[in-house]
């Protein structure tokens, strides 16, 4: 039943042609029209790299809500943020603490660290031996660093970080990647890295891993949450009380009370943290700006810290401890991406941190005003007004 | 500046004016040109519940991987499998997991619990008063069942859990939502019975809110693990030994050394789960049918069990315990994820559970595929074939 | 070398001749002098159930601390609460919370839930044989408990929850046990309760074994702090401003303050609770009270909700989900155990629920005080005074 | 009511009359008898710095396991385990395990890491200004090490981790503490330490507390068990197949397959450790040799790594992350605790990574004995035949 293989054209996949192929094949084996997943409007030469098997697009719908404004290191001004999503109300809800936050002077936002994982194991006959290794690797860190970086031009190795149990060592590579995403670039130079340490360390070394599971890939740890994956990024904000009252429907106090109680909630849950819908925001503009969509996984983690001030304003903070993002690289090229990025000026070289800062501020805006509906009981109702779910 | 806000049309906002309105606003304000986001295939008149401020399309790569077999309850037979993604290698790792499951007579699927939550928070004077209401909700299941489903034509209030701490009770409302994924509803179902406790209890509710986050939505919780989010699926398979050698050029032996390593890794990282990426297959199907991206977060999480049989096969499985997945509202009924969906078989009523099943089989395949690659350290190499990455 | 063993009697090997010669064998091999381990003032016939091997005493210094005033439902009035340790300060430290909570009024307890465990589990040729079992224990659960109640008097089998994973269904029995802890009554009851599974289910069930690790024993988990194991007691106070600022040397602002960054911290760090240091007074009353000290491991759960309220006053409260008290059978009994539940009018049926909640209140009190100490800086100087730490 | 405050000495409040005194006054107030209390053996006058309001002994029975085979670094040759502990059967499982790794030649044991920790936190006004000070903070490690160090005579600050959220940076001092636990000491240099930095660095730091609950402190943490807390050490043995099978009638397939199981079960149940119980021979040891019982806490949690080897005998490791022990300072110099540290060689300077050893050993041997007996279904009645439980 060899028409049972997704047809792939040898010489050259990557056109309008093997496209068509591969659709006409599905039509045919599964009877569904596939009219509307042939409407792109880009050269299918761009995606190699980026997809196998290319057979059309999926069309995301796109709202931009915003301005946002932003007082970053990076980032600053005000900024329109492209969010492609199918839920109803996410723009309008994120759209209303932009413009809360625009009001009360802009979000703060800084970058407190950067750092992309891969994470091998080494195991040995005992523990001992494996002890013997965590002491040789930190004392030839210059020249694992150097057959590491061989491999690319703009990571960096900064550091290695060594976890033991057993008769294993589990090392967890921190390399500084520029402005890619770097999983794919700290794969291959920890790759390389292994192989030299496997040639260079005296005989002993029962078998290795490229990854042991503590870098830790596509899921949430609480390693990440400590150590940061992709930036840690912080978005500060103190909202006047007046503008809490007139805008919100609420206040400080009532907003904080509900703070509370759901982290309470939370922890009893075993919630990995503490915000209400950080992945909302982060998933919309991953899909906007070519992200990986699987790192929703690691960077939907968020730290909100709060209070009410002493006058009464809400000071309200967001933590995003592994925040994977890339302004170059991946699939921040392809077409419509590029041009989401470029309306956020957050194309190319030299923008993941402005990039960053950006989703920072863009995840606080969303906290603050469904952190507020669910106090001010408006939720269902906003949800009813524009959500018109079928069900 | 009124120029700085977003224009909307108070008329009719889900038009290709009103799209082009705000794309030539944003090109205006950044400078960006918004071409390829502009060619979409779809009237937006279909678009009011799915999005605000509609200005284009982000066009996402889409390849199929299959055919994939499965041996489900509601699954059964071959399928093409819909992933959407910028990530270069997913859709051909995939594809080969499907290949040798297939080899091996296909995957076993069984959804085992189907619920979706809301779950509100009344707090008391004490923990006494508290422990009182709990008393008083048991016994009155039917009247709080009657007045939530008031709301719903499909969603059924199946059971609420109870959770005390302080002087709160935090309920947590379980629905089946038929093919929905049903978070709105659910909302709104125990919005209206939250205001029946608060009209029919005795005074003494100091006060609630409609979610205490013990949902948890939008973010992965122990909770969720223990007692499902969505849809609770397991995929199996056993692999006769020989194909695993033959196509995957390991051994059941190395595959699960791997394994055992990797999962002490993983927990000693207090990561979420012990399964490799779950998170990569489900992202691509999610976006390419139509489903909450967002919610990734909730269904990233996995329980991995495997184990070579006294035979020297692989016996492999995946238990996803909060799959959110419909075939019916959100973004489902969209101009190509519903052509994704139809390739499947699994647009509209009846077929949500037949899509879970799809979606674990798809999981197990990129599982074994990944963790095949891994030990036999084609992983690197694999990458550096298929992903031409530019840094 | 059969010298090598420790010498046991066979006709009588608890009595003091036993154990003295035991001694004897001990300082021969390690050429120690055992002199102070064989001042105990009982008969050892007593120990039989308690321990093997008995050999003498160790003498862990005993302090009281109080009166502790409790509001409870089982515990009404003033308690003086015996606390074994080596530490210093600790008894200093519960007792200046237990002066000022007794100036406020004393502390309201709440006995919440109550329930012990033993979780099996069961494994199936795939999950779908897995999920008919799950259907059948549900019809079968009055034929379950009747097979487990024949094991014990006091036991009574309240709900048998359900956890599904792979093709596996692990089962939570959750007994009630009177005033014992009741690990073991438990662990016989399942025990019985499983064979009778097992001899009426038809066949098909692969294995099974008393324990799959849901229960869980002597460990923390997410699932003891969200489904009780052991009593699950709350303790409430509201302290007045006036009397923080001039017993504790702080304010509720200031001690609130703390509460706050210091649960970001242990959010950030995976720790499993978010109180300060219930470990410490319920490690104390275990010694003292004869409880299995293991249970350290699940009973140092706790969930601490506090808010200043409204007219500055302090609100504290403590929920511990997981506490496992008995005031019957294990360690209750011994000479000097009995001697410290007596002097709480605990000791003996009918006062296990009366000792939880006077627990619950002595941690509050301890978590008050160091929280106090924290933030009013005493901290160091409240250990120098009272801890000649010799290193 | 002067009568109820329990009395003291203003001289000599540690001594025979003053326990008398308290003892005669809480007999007055509870009517409760405190005779076997009184009965201590030793000079109260060596108890200042271990505990207040002094007033008698709980005698805690005290049984021998062994021997124990270490073939550790710094333990070597056979040891007798004193265990002080209620729990029937407790003793005797652990020495069935001795028994069986003596016959297999002995555990090894390696001690990995060792580390003290005090986790001060410091607030900014915003966390730009804490991202500074964390600059700050690398830049002055010396003069930070110095302060600190002044404060104590054994106590070296090795480094300081650092981990920021919001406008907080959190610090982690680790320390090596020689052969004290080191609770205190690092609690009085940490806090020297600070006052340094407040003193030292430019006007901004709005508030610090010296812990911020990153130390994490008698409670279980992801964060103590990737960066050690006290020792970190790690037993492990290969038990001969045909010991497996005769001593604790079952197989390696067969224990193997419960853990795995087992370990699946943890998993899902949001359990904090994959062991079984090696709280119980903690919690013994503990209080045999003056340790801080609430350390159970932190001490419970463990790695396990086990493995049927090609040859099929049973390869089974622990790795203790956590485990806080000492053979100086605290209680380890009380009458009866000095004698249990003296029959194990392990009393006074130089002995606490010893004594580390000492405990993972037998933690293992718990760990098989118990699991066997799970898996050869004697759990049960091992527990029937010792222990007499009343209820």
């Amino acid at each position: 039943m060899t028409s049972l293989h997704i047809p792939r054209e040898r010489d050259n996949d990557y056109s309008r042609e093997a496209a068509a192929k591969r659709r006409r094949f599905v039509e045919e084996q599964t009877g569904a029209a596939l009219e509307h997943t042939s409407k792109f409007s880009f050269d299918p030469a761009i995606l190699p790299g980026n997809i196998e098997n290319f057979t059309g697009v999926v069309q995301v719908p796109l709202g931009f809500a915003g301005p946002l404004r932003v007082n970053g290191e990076h980032a600053q001004g005000d900024f329109f943020v492209p969010m492609a999503t199918t839920e109803g109300t996410l723009v309008a809800s994120y759209n209303r603490g932009m413009r809360l936050t625009r009001q009360a002077g802009g979000i703060t936002t800084t970058v407190v660290d950067d750092a992309m994982q891969r994470a091998p194991v080494f195991a040995f006959n005992n523990a001992r031996e494996a002890r013997d290794f965590s002491l040789w690797v930190t004392e030839n860190f210059s020249a694992i660093k150097a057959a590491a970086e061989v491999t690319t031009r703009s990571g960096r190795l900064r550091n290695i970080e060594q976890y033991s149990a057993s008769r294993m060592l589990y090392l967890r590579f921190n390399y500084t990647t520029g402005d890619a995403a770097g999983q794919n670039m700290t794969g291959k130079a920890t790759y390389a890295a292994c192989q030299w340490i496997a040639d260079s360390y005296p005989p002993g070394i029962g078998y290795y891993f490229l990854s042991g599971n503590m870098d830790t890939d596509k899921k949430h740890s609480a390693l990440n949450t400590l150590h940061t994956r992709g930036k840690r990024v912080v978005a500060e904000i103190t909202l006047p009380r007046q503008l809490v009252i007139e805008q919100l429907h609420t206040s400080p106090e009532a907003m904080y009370a509900a703070r509370k109680t759901s982290q309470l909630g939370g922890l009893m849950a075993g919630a990995v943290h503490n915000g209400v819908h950080p992945a909302n925001g982060i998933a919309a503009m991953f899909i906007a700006t070519g992200q990986d969509e699987a790192n929703v996984a690691e960077s939907h983690a968020s730290l909100v810290y709060a209070e009410v001030t002493p006058d009464g304003d809400y000071y309200y903070s967001v933590t995003l401890p592994s925040l994977i993002v890339a302004s170059y690289g991946g699939g921040t090229g392809l077409a419509t991406q590029k041009e989401c990025l470029e309306a956020l000026g957050c194309y190319g070289q030299g923008k993941a941190k402005k990039l960053a800062e950006i989703f920072a501020a863009t995840v606080l805006c969303g906290e603050i005003s469904l952190g507020a509906a669910v106090v001010s009981e408006e939720w269902v109702s906003s949800h009813d007004q524009y959500g018109r779910n079928r069900p």
